[in-house]
């Protein structure tokens, strides 16, 4: 970003932007009432941020999920197109509201911080990608979009195409003993996405050894077309 | 269009192709009674004018919009596919219906006419698209789709990925007096697409003003990536 | 397929991948109870068999119809995402569902031995595709999906982008005697594809003939860009 970039930082709007899934951050101080209302956002969260992505929905709700216990803001929205760039799942649109400014931009610049981490997990190539994250304490990004109990363990096994995700997420459970919260496949709780996903809580311990269980058989799998599926960051569980 | 064009050519369905969003149109003059009974058409409308789209919908729709003033036609169906070739947005199929297969060429005709002019503020770029579209009058396609009072001037204001949406339609209620129709955001009034937008009515003058103001922030931001975003053709508004 | 084909092969559950559709097989010989509950299959097909693909649909239905008719097991999930990597259409996620893990096993190699066969009559270029689909016999995986009457002809009349499917659908029925069992386009009975298409049942002749029609009209208008729509592998109707 050279030219570009400054021309969007001129915007007081702008926070920034994250290489990791095309990810964008965005701050707006007094949301107009007009869009207050057809949005039905509560009129008290006067200042929004917003992430939103071409690529990727669970790491920017992991990034998300840390903004949320470290500011003063609330999850408004969490909207998941079909989109990946002509990959296999899904993009991001994620809302924060908070009364006050400064909050809202904290929450976005936190987002954009922690997504990096959140992308370590995530294995792709041209066939599809493996998912996986963790935390040892779910907050109320986690809640509002996975039912995952606040302050527990979370951990999210996901893998597309959807007959990937199919053996992962029983390798997972058999694996270990964990809550299955909820599932995902392109007909269930996606956006038509080619994924299949669990999501778990559960003892720390337990959930981290449901999610490597089913990482080890997930990738084999993604690569069995002949390509590796190298990681699209850093590793973090 | 060379080999191939002249082999569809050759069928009397054939209306033309445009290469602005991959559109083609095509005629039905005696559509079959078993095809008007599962889509659910008057039997009245024997035939069909049909556009259809790999990319774009706005554009398409605002063309069937002139189309449907000039001719005596009627629109039976406006469907959005989750498409635009790996992009953000939509495809389109746009169905017309008339008692008289001319008066459905025509309304074909007129639609692939005025394609070029709605792709004139449609800005794209790898990272995904902002789309404007006014008319000072709108007809009975805009009425259909997104329920906008016939006769006035009516406006469209929508970014890709959905993030940037957010900001241009505050922009644009911010900057003038209009009234806001609907919007559509991945999980609203879209086909899971990565854009959020709103459609606005109201005076010719605020209409404009409400789109520009919209258009002026989405471009920085759709270039905070490092890309900039040139226009598909030929800015109108 | 070679280093990583062998990761793959380690793995018990694998049976194999097709190039068609970058398609791939696997077998769950103990489904784990907690995923049997989630997903509300019934729990005396403890195994699965699991048919998963980027690209396609209809061929890897057509090709699970074969299995069902040739082994012990039942279809416990047809699932379409939106996908073709990029293209028009569907990937697809089928699950088969056998009390004996043999069973289930057979039923994944005889889809991935038919599908290369059910992906001759898909045509495509950049711009779409066609899928014509013929079965003198269906059975009940057509049953399930299309509500086809099982041991009767069937066929699917499929254009990509949806204008050039509303053509073909016409001049299917208008050529012979079928009866139209449900239709597909963009907002019914599809993943929001940019597809519209028929199912047909009746007399084993004219279900080809309307196929034939369609197919026959279909090509011209995919190549109507100036892209000739090669058969993905040799046209079997």
């Amino acid at each position: 970003p050279t030219v570009a970039a400054c021309a969007a930082s001129g915007l007081t709007e702008f926070v920034g932007v994250c290489e990791f899934g095309n990810t964008q951050g965005l701050v707006i101080a007094n949301l107009d009432q007009a869009i207050h209302e057809i949005m039905g956002f509560d009129k008290k969260y006067r200042s929004l941020g917003i992430i939103g992505a071409r690529t990727g929905a669970g790491p920017q709700i992991m990034a998300a999920d840390e903004a949320i216990k470290a500011t003063n803001t609330e999850i408004l929205k969490v909207e998941l197109p079909r989109d990946t760039q002509g990959g296999a799942g899904h993009g991001s649109l994620i809302v924060f509201g908070a009364e006050d400014v400064s909050d809202a931009r904290r929450a976005v610049e936190v987002t954009l911080d922690n997504l990096p981490k959140f992308f370590g997990d995530v294995y792709a190539n041209d066939m599809g990608h493996l998912e996986l994250q963790y935390t040892a304490r779910a907050s109320k990004c986690l809640t509002t979009v996975f039912g995952a109990p606040e302050g527990k363990a979370f951990g999210l096994i996901l893998g597309a195409p959807a007959v990937i995700g199919m053996l992962m997420i029983d390798a997972a459970v058999k694996s270990a003993d964990v809550d299955v919260l909820d599932y995902g496949s392109p007909a269930h709780g996606t956006s038509f996405s080619n994924e299949v996903f669990i999501t778990v809580s559960g003892d720390s311990g337990a959930v981290r050894q449901a999610i490597i269980a089913g990482r080890e058989v997930g990738k084999p799998l993604l690569a069995a077309w002949g390509q590796d599926c190298p990681s699209a960051h850093i590793p973090y569980i």
